[in-house]
């Protein structure tokens, strides 16, 4: 297979992470007689500081162009403590979602047999987690109006839903729980606001189509208790954009390392691959990065273009990687540790 | 002293377990020489049965002219998947807490040396937390403009914010801090949202009348993963009423039940005091429910009122209660339980 992928590396630790789902991809298509063809382009502080514009319109031709996006990170500091900064590396972020027409984002959480005892939760809470989270991602508090009032003494923003939105995203949670444990929860905040009333009659609405789901409701903070009370008791969760961007960090303590969560993005054409975690500046540039969750997501890439063999030999090579003790600080555990580099290099080779 | 408490026993398990906190105030009362008036008022799902509103102008007036206000809780699940019901018990609690002018929600997280091994969370992680979350409760997308358009398909919510309502809630935070580990974490999403822009603007302006504390600025999705990787990183954090609310829930997990945590509610004359867990309606009568959260606030009710020995012997004789089992089902583990009404009496007795 002919295959482009757009390479977004970004920010912080981004292009070191990227670079060795590269070497895995490349593996993988050596193996498998694939031809990659990488597209590098431009987005977040870097693009920012080329051309001024942290997703330029030349970035968002290639990913259009591409058969998928793969992405590091994205995100400066020099911008978080400066609330009056005009141009923020998240708003490329933003604009690609929205762009490429990215409405759903989708993040697994599961645990590794051999890193369970790494996470802050006791091993019989958390083994067998097998659950997804299906956050909006074009929509919400994130594009709705936003601004200053009086005399720049009052700043708004407004959380917008429109039924189709729900309708779509709530589909593909429904239909990925058909293939699952038929198991649905609709996380809002239907108790205060209207736009979380919205989701849930629309997500009511939609029950009789798919009789054998078993659809429950849930408001947000419940289901930030429960999450780390009782993950297993979760199959695939809906919930608008600001909810799914806390849940989904929240719930990545459950596999012990948020260095390990993959995620795709995916609603029109082309769909983005990225890691969960953030740019992470403080180890940019020191090789020590934990590359995996961005390794992790290539595979869901290759999964979601029906290339099941390639997707499951990532997932086979990295958890022999974990078994074996080829990691990074961060999972050394004060035992030998490699560089991010050499990970990515072991991981090609054993392909 | 002589002292009107308005009781405010709500829905579900409310009324059990605000029996039980009366229980243990008459025997502090008797104890240290106060005098304590009871006055019952109506609110929530019973309000609305009762006189069609959940919140009614008799019970405000006795709230605004007691001394303190003691609370149970409110909702009932007829209203939760009836996304069109006109009155809801929620908003009796919202037009409380805005009549009262509580703007200030202090959620203390805490563990209990004989409970720790309860919560999901492995000891070594949560040994010795003390934390304080303190929440905006009367602004934000709580109280902010919303509605329906085109046609019933787009709903919207606003989260606004005013200056005053950042600084005043901040003052807060940073007194707090003072008293305590004189650190400050205000928590927002600055990174997309003009309101949390604001709020750290605002925040930022104050840091130079208190340089003796130590103030960091997190996204609330990297604090939602924190609080549980590392809770006892924090000391005082700030944040607008809609994090609060996830935040807070999902803090109660660390000490293993939300049975066991109290608040209150401050900001202008009267404060309230109320159990941070739900209306529970599937325990609603069955004597089953855990009144030490509803106790506990009771607690915070009279160390408000500079009672501290008073306060100090409500929490001597809970943790009595945990070291010698006398606990409803929910911390029984199997072991022997007692009833809701036992547990107060035992307490009283032991006063
Ligand atoms: C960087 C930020 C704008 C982004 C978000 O909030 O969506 C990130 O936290 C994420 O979850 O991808
Ligand atoms: C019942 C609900 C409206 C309320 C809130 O969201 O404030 C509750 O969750 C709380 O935290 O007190």
């Amino acid at each position: 297979m002919k295959l482009n992928i757009a390479l977004l590396a970004g920010d912080g630790i981004g292009p070191e992470v990227v670079d060795q789902a590269v070497k895995v991809c490349d593996a993988i298509a050596a193996k498998y007689d694939h031809e990659i063809t990488w597209k590098p382009a431009l987005t977040g502080a870097a693009a920012i500081d080329a051309v001024g514009e942290p997703y330029p319109d030349e970035t968002h031709e290639i990913c259009a162009s591409s058969d998928a996006v793969l992405f590091g990170a994205i995100g400066h500091p020099r911008f978080d403590n400066d609330p009056s900064a005009k141009v923020r590396p998240e708003q490329g972020l933003l604009k690609m979602r929205q762009k490429l027409g990215l409405f759903a984002n989708v993040r697994p959480t599961f645990t590794f047999p051999s890193l369970i005892d790494k996470s802050p939760l006791k091993r019989e809470r958390i083994e067998g987690t097998d659950l997804i989270i299906l956050r909006e991602l074009t929509g919400g508090i994130y594009f709705g109006e936003r601004g200053r009032k009086d005399d720049n003494h009052t700043a708004f923003d407004t959380m917008t839903y429109q039924r189709f939105e729900i309708e779509r995203l709530a589909k593909k949670g429904f239909e990925m729980a058909m293939k699952r444990s038929k198991k649905l929860c609709c996380v809002d905040k239907a108790n205060v606001l209207e736009s979380s009333r919205l989701w849930r009659e629309t997500v009511q609405a939609m029950e009789k189509d798919y009789p054998e789901v078993e659809v429950s409701y849930e408001f947000v903070d419940a289901t930030a208790m429960r999450l780390i009370q009782w993950p297993k008791g979760y199959d695939v969760i809906i919930t608008a954009n600001l909810f799914g961007d806390i849940l989904t960090d929240e719930a990545s303590v459950i596999s012990g390392s948020m260095g390990l969560m993959p995620s795709s993005s995916v609603g029109s054409k082309v769909s983005l691959y990225e890691p969960i975690h953030g740019s992470y500046p403080q180890a940019a540039g020191k090789d020590i990065a934990n590359p995996l969750a961005t390794v992790l997501s290539a595979a869901m890439l290759f999964e979601d273009l029906e290339l099941t063999k390639e997707a499951e030999e990532i997932r086979r090579v990295v958890n022999k990687s974990l078994a074996e003790g080829i990691v990074t600080e961060d999972l050394a555990e004060g035992g030998k540790s490699y560089k991010t580099s050499e990970v990515g290099d072991w991981l090609a080779k054993n392909i």
